[in-house]
């Protein structure tokens, strides 16, 4: 931490910003400049919610943090890329580009098995399907619940496509669990802290998508809450955040991908469907996501977008997924990456 | 809603959006413009979801909202202001300009009464402090929880002040409400609908703060989350929105207080601390709130910042607390509001 | 500027930094933390672009620039207000709260003197209006131009009232200053440095607008290419800046004006009509940047907005603008200011 | 357009606003709804400032525009690419991806050489170099101007790649037109109405780069004023917007570019180095934006970034640049594309 003093600071005011930070127990390093001076506290910062007070002492201009406010998640922590093996799955974080796909919400048998057999068809290695739904608006579909996740275990019998699927609150976990091979904390519950504390007790893979307001550091952040409870299965998902922009419903930040592979060891997907919230961008946008260097995609597909029940305008058709399927399995090799193959065993289990 | 169609549209297309529009249940209206068919669909647009999907048929360009997607919480549904009334304070709402302060956490019965009796001193009518904090980093601190509530409590007698404090998650609900006058959901909960709904099932007032990157309209929606349930004391309240300026921590949306008051009858108060993260902004901020219409203020005040464990940097001392106090009382009238009274009863509360 | 060096970076790298820094002319103050090194660079870090890419040396980590890089423009360098006198008109930056006023362009001889002699009589001090127009469409009404500067000569004449009017482009300076007042630098000009060097070889008062996306410091910086050049007569503006809030066209960044004045010694506007656009919000956003301590305000009146060319639905018609007044009026004494009176001397020069 | 009327509008307000756009020139469609009237105005909305200046009249709650703003630029318009011919170099916008490479800004002769051949040796076609600057601040470097421009010419001669820089202001047009082969102008200046009129004149390829804060709709706004001029020859360029994120100096929006393709036929580059603002990220966005669909990049290469007097924590070195050409090289053929092969002719130009 960098204490910056005022340029009239008085001395005993620089005085007693060093006092305070040695009560602290941090070691203080004056650096007297040309128009201030200026202190750096050296210890641990992490615990360093008491040295950002020191700015309301008289004579203090500014306190500026030095190191990353995370350390589990930070690669400094763990050089190499951690890997996340799905239960009958793929590994996500290694060569293989994963991609998840399915419709926003899952709302009826018919609807599910019909998109789950296309995505899988085409080479998706895990099915998505929301159960519990977080809709901006209380008079909008909220989700089958427990019949939706019902649904998604037979599908997943039905095809072997392993699931991820939505948890919203606490109380659920345990239900969710049953039915899930990943649980995914939405873009509104990154900064759910109990939620994340309670997920990071199980051994769960996690799907942590970034919120539209969190920056890259609050994600990882995030993911510092899940890693500490032991459970170091940790995806992380770019989704767009939120700007100026009205074109797309969000905004993809594609840079965000190659930040968070140099600062964290955690893999991370894109999901370009609520990125931009048309389909029409949905193919472009996944092919930068794999050249930028994503470990996979969260896809929306709906047999029939123009029935769904949420976010249909952003779903892509299965005969368009396909397509991006193909292109994607064209361009994996030139970024040195494998397309995910089918899942091995699910027809054994389809069968059985 | 309006349907746009393409430039080129086929009639075909045309005939099919104008069959799906039926179907739904709604009524089209044609008009054929210079360039291209628009289409209403006139009927009740709440139940909107199903006609949003419509953007995906073919010829279609884009599909247009007319209605508010919030029923309970607008002014055309209850024109005249709702007034909530807090249990042995001041009611919220009316004439009455509500300035609710105390520290950021709760951290000690020491700290929390110093500064308890230092608001109330000045005027303040309602006690502000977290018991559960909602941090960033896990490593900071995260609050005394049940025993902070209880200190909430011991003062809240002490004083006769009522007291509003923070709850995070479901589970807490019962022993949140033992305590609390006024339950607060934080800005990172305001999409929390499991949340939402279930406080919507009691009956306690409720301060809805707007989280940094919801707009308005989205603080509505998740308002009627709450009133459908039945509890109408919903009191919103703006604390700033995440923008690309620095130089404060967030950005007070000051215009978000007059145009709440256009489209809502709930009642809004500002946190002017949150919204700059700097205490030297809070006194210009807060004046500005009670100008621009609010109907009231949350503000940190800490008796010794430099010792806070959170938010030190943004909280106001007792004696410039009592100077923003006096500006305030100065100012209210040429706004045709009064300053919040000393609590009525509060001695004889204190005393018994 | 503080160069702080990767966890793992070698001896070597760190030795190659503290020489790259002497060679700069600056001088190396070491740390050495429990995690990494730090290196202090003392000397004027004004010219401090070399010192910046030492961030792409090896092993470097980041590099933070501890002082301001503005410095005329800054509160340090200048501790007193700085007043700007208005020919035949009031002092932006003491005592008295200055209200420019009138339509955005000017569009005719009767639109402009009904909308002049309004404002006027409800205790405008200086006429506002467009004659070159940055519109975001080229299909847009463009200005009036030359034509328009007359007619506003005519006006002034007519009523007395000074006049502020936008300055687009070099070319135009020579014509502009025949007929302005106060130099209008628009938002979409704030970084146009040619201009702004431009404008500041004259003598003449510049209102200086924030852009939508600019940043305090940056408008600062913009301010200072003026006062290089000798121009003191500097007035910064707040408009609204751009957020992905879509209730208002822009946001009125209301902190703005404790921050510029913490920072800086230069007097500030705000303009409600631009930072809302929506002639509904501008009454309580006026009061509001009265009482955050604005010295002024830049606010759109139009006899007939209806028929206006440009911002109609931003506009004030006169008898709203003179309830605005009043308000105002009301509030000034309670903040210490005082309302601009009529302009001394402008009676006898509309009669001689 | 399409005026909705409030849900209280009263008869005579309906007629009061029907009467109006029939005064305006369009025809008045009236569709009544549940709750409210809404009234669409046929005609061409191109022309429309003064159709949105009916939010003003009484009972209307709200104006909504129909049709795009711009014409010339849409995709509308012309289905097919814009191809833009560069002098003695590639065609942008067709299959080839155009690589513009070399420094900030130029900043002495063997600076310019060294890195201008290093990227023409790695297949760049393009030279980039600033000898005019825009700085955020007045102490920094402001490019060589003249001096700069003839290095450039001298540089141009020996490697035969030509030269994109940028013009600042109309009075330069002149000076600038005859050194440069494609007329850049900056991300500060996109919405200079007087200087892209005036670029609109020549027959010049303009590089037109996106503003910051300039919506896509916008961009394609500024374009148009270039196209108004006769001048078809426009290139626009992704170069980052600004968001809250502070991990990248900008945010790179990558869906901007399958969007532009969608509404416009004009080509697109993206500019990694400006976007990101550090060269670890740039190879990543790099690949991300061909992928996505750009017509080419933009890129910040430097022979020694250290001692860049602009910049030079952006820049590539030559070696990493050569890597990223190779990278792209490899990409290409999986999205249709081929990598800008060297210029034609160069070589004997630069012996003759």
């Amino acid at each position: 931490m960098i204490i910056v003093m005022k340029t009239k600071a008085k001395e005993e005011q620089v005085e007693g910003v060093i006092k305070k930070i040695q009560e602290l127990g941090y070691r203080p390093h004056v650096s007297r400049g040309v128009e201030r001076v200026i202190i750096g506290a050296v210890g641990d910062e992490r615990h360093r919610t008491r040295l950002q007070a020191l700015d309301s002492m008289p004579g203090v201009d500014s306190v500026i943090p030095i190191l990353k406010p995370y350390k589990l998640a930070s690669r400094d922590f763990k050089a190499e890329n951690t890997l996340v093996p799905i239960d009958d799955g793929p590994v996500v974080g290694g060569k293989q580009f994963v991609v998840m796909a399915g419709p926003c919400s899952v709302e009826s048998m018919d609807q599910l098995r019909e998109t789950a057999r296309a995505v899988k068809e085409a080479g998706a290695s895990v099915l998505r399907g929301g159960a519990f739904k977080p809709r901006t608006s209380p008079y909008s579909f909220q989700g089958l619940e427990k019949e939706g996740l019902e649904m998604l275990a037979e599908v997943r019998k039905e095809t072997g496509l392993p699931v991820v699927t939505e948890i919203m609150t606490i109380g659920d976990l345990d239900l969710v669990c049953q039915y899930a091979d990943i649980l995914q904390i939405g873009a509104r519950n990154v900064q759910n802290y109990p939620l994340l504390r309670k997920v990071g007790t199980t051994r769960k893979p996690v799907l942590l998508k970034r919120g539209m307001m969190v920056t890259v550091e609050e994600l990882l952040m995030a993911a510092e809450y899940i890693l500490m409870g032991g459970n170091q299965n940790v995806i992380l998902c770019e989704r767009g955040i939120r700007t100026f922009e009205t074109a797309t419903r969000n905004t993809l930040d594609i840079s965000a991908i190659p930040v968070i592979k140099e600062k964290s060891h955690l893999p991370v997907l894109a999901d370009p469907s609520h990125s931009c919230g048309y389909w029409q961008y949905v193919h472009a946008l996944s092919l930068a996501a794999l050249a930028a260097g994503a470990d996979g995609l969260l896809v929306e597909v709906h047999s029939r977008p123009q029935e769904a029940l949420c976010d249909g305008g952003q779903s892509l058709k299965p005969e368009k997924f396909h397509r991006l399927m193909d292109a994607l399995r064209n361009l994996a090799p030139a970024v040195g990456r494998d397309l995910s193959p089918q899942v091995r065993g699910s027809n054994a289990r389809a069968i059985a």
